[in-house]
């Protein structure tokens, strides 16, 4: 499927035109075409709206939030680069017309009232902390997009029947803690956990104006969102790889941890001949072959990732006694997760017993649970990259995201943009900017589409 | 072979005063069985010597000198423990009548005058000072053997025609320094190096009584010693799981260490499927089974090991972009271990070139090359083995030794006795009595041999 280009988004205008005049010299038997004619036309006038430079441009001024002394991005959830970017989003947030405040837990969240009394607003948006050395998307997209759709109701003076909100989670990158506190998941534990800023997290909340000590009203019930909707880049390299434009997100995979523990037995490296050795990184690297092996060996989109390993004593001259090393397995299906960990676990007995070394697992408690995006907001997103004439495809969200924690107390969907060379948290991190337009065209109609409903 | 308990000692001295009767009373006819019988009689005198309870007593005593905080053994060369050691062994040299000196390089050497003028020194030794967290009988063995063979000497009243010279070798664990320096290989920048002491080793060497501006004076030129003889724990467990006592040393394994940098791709290990990953660990892994299966897979005694990795970023959830090992081969033929390095270059380029990654070798300069055993001097202690009826076998040393330095300029050979478990550098390093009392037995008489030669 080719890209539009900007003259046909002018051409939708064009259209619009044409069918209108159209519609006063046609006579009775065109009528169910008027009926095709005046949908199209509402798609067109719909489609036709992001502003792409606007877009790139707040992109840019953003990424000049937050340095490290190295000149890298640092805007690590409540350091001063943070705090400087929310005060100027907030200040967007304003210009655009939306009431602003800050909850209890850091979180910004701009309104916009709707038309219709009693309905629950329908909420989207995303984080503008990063990870250190991070890049300028991650996050970003999703906010300034969101943003992006409330200008746009602005400029055309549209009101939607529904509430609507614009939220930036606090602190995402260092454990979804706004949306934890949002769905009424924080424990008074994770209050006490230093953030990468080194400030607690509770110090972190207060430095950006929430309130540590009444989280509880930060939190939002079930039933107190129609829905919440996420535009995100997609930060592995599926989209750009299959040549598509948009990923209709069909949830968020589980993360389970354990720290691996493999205890052989440390010796001279010169003078114990091989077959006396019990070498622990020997028997480590087996195993990590057999994780690959096992997550590559069944079908599906699961992933499995030895990321970290430490060697004791780790000499030259001495043969490695232990090995301690860090697995994660993710998936959609829970209970895949657990099937993939049997496999592994049998591979392992049999590399430990061939080899005289002990090998164990510690699962670690704080695992992520898939959360399902919600199906008819997924057909709403296909529908909308389907009318926008973008290609896409449904697929997992490897990475967690705010709406995980969302999807507790509302529906929730994700839109995914291309991730260029599939690369994220990291300065090399991209998108382009007619990506993120269309990001924002399928934000912007599918919001329109679930207020309609 | 059964162990020879201490009354069979005291049996020598038995036989050897019947063997003594009997030459007065026997006929003509028993010539012949004299001759065998002075033999027997002399090899008797010399073998029923080695004082088992004071080498052990010895052994105990040093271990004091040396603790770190944790009461740990400590005895790095140079360190207090170090000094107050040498001090004390200084003592009991000059208590066997030895004539000590400490040279310029910090050896201690302790010199007893032979008969026959003009004859160069056999000189026999090992080293005192040990690994952090090290144990009680590596080069300590070698030592207080070494005094042993000097206080029998004198309590025989004895004097050989060679003159024999005891040497401690100083800061062997940091690079067999002392006896680089007594071959004239220590280079000027190897005294700016910073020691595990936390001294350079000049300063080092100060602290220790020598004179790092005059190590020329220190140096033995070829010719200037008739032979180097060392006895020293195997370090490794072939002897023990094959029920030997003595070990004939055949050469000290050449060593050669390289850096392995294996460069992937850092991505997110969520939102990256596994077939779009340039796993750095997943290969790197793949090579360190590679390795042992390169080095397992021809006959030899050759030994292959990584004892070192790490990762980089490291993190549960970032897919490894680059890892560094270190890659050591030990074998006694250079040229082998050039064979080995090829074909494990030849894996790593086609691991290299499926995982997508890239991997690079850098060769340590600073590598040992084999030293070869005097073959002479390795019959001698073969022999040696035989008379005394130890069982015996001919094997490599894993580990690198001052004999390895002292090669360069004098034949060299060494004695090795087992280590139980074959553990050394550790504080469970343990080499039975009686094992060490058989080790002295051996050096005792091939010293003797060679005197006579």
């Amino acid at each position: 499927m080719t890209q539009p280009s900007r003259s046909q988004y002018s051409n939708g205008y064009a259209t619009f035109r044409v069918d209108f005049f159209m519609r006063k010299l046609l006579s009775v038997w065109l009528i169910s075409c008027l009926g095709l004619a005046v949908c199209a036309s509402t798609r067109a006038q719909e489609k036709s709206v992001a502003n792409t430079q606007r877009i790139e441009q707040r992109i840019m001024d953003l990424s000049r939030f937050g340095k490290d002394s190295l000149g890298r991005g640092y805007r690590v959830a409540f350091t001063k680069g943070d705090i400087e970017a929310r005060a100027w989003f907030i200040g967007l947030m304003k210009d655009a017309g939306l009431q602003v405040r800050v909850d209890e837990a850091g979180n910004i969240i701009g309104r916009r009232e709707g038309t219709m009394p009693g309905l629950k607003p329908i909420a989207f948006g995303s984080h503008i902390d990063m990870v250190p050395d991070g890049g300028n998307y991650d996050g970003c997209v999703g906010s300034i997009g969101g943003l992006e759709v409330m200008e746009l109701l602005k400029s055309k003076g549209m009101t939607t029947r529904h509430p609507l909100e614009l939220i930036i989670f606090s602190n995402e990158e260092g454990g979804t803690i706004g949306s934890m506190a949002m769905a009424g998941n924080l424990a008074a534990a994770g209050l006490t956990q230093i953030s990468q800023s080194g400030m607690t997290m509770a110090e972190g909340i207060r430095a950006i104006g929430g309130d540590p000590g009444q989280l509880d009203k930060a939190v939002r019930k079930k039933g107190d969102l129609t829905a919440y909707l996420e535009l995100h880049i997609e930060q592995g390299g599926i989209l750009e790889q299959e040549k598509l434009q948009i990923g209709v997100v069909e949830g968020i995979v589980g993360i389970v941890h354990w720290e691996v523990t493999v205890e052989g037995f440390a010796n001279h490296a010169g003078t114990t001949p091989m077959d006396m050795r019990k070498d622990a990184l020997l028997a480590a690297s087996k195993l990590v072959v057999a994780v690959n092996e096992v997550v590559t060996g069944v079908d599906g989109r699961q992933v499995g990732t030895i990321g970290k390993i430490s060697v004791q004593p780790g000499a030259y001259n001495v043969i490695p006694g232990k090995v301690t090393m860090g697995l994660e397995i993710r998936d959609l299906s829970y209970e895949k997760i657990g099937l993939l960990f049997k496999d592994i676990e049998k591979r392992a007995a049999s590399i430990a017993a061939a080899s005289g070394v002990q090998i164990r697992f510690r699962r670690d408690p704080n695992e992520s649970k898939p959360a399902m995006a919600d199906k008819t907001m997924q057909s709403l997103i296909m529908q909308a990259a389907k009318n926008l004439g973008y290609s896409h495809r449904f697929m997992p969200s490897g990475a967690g995201h705010d709406a995980q924690e969302i999807a507790h107390i509302a529906p929730v969907a994700m839109i995914f943009i291309p991730s260029i060379g599939g690369i994220s948290h990291s300065p090399k991190e991209f998108s382009t900017p007619a990506d993120m337009a269309r990001g924002v065209e399928v934000l912007w109609q599918t919001i329109i589409a679930m207020d309609r409903r």
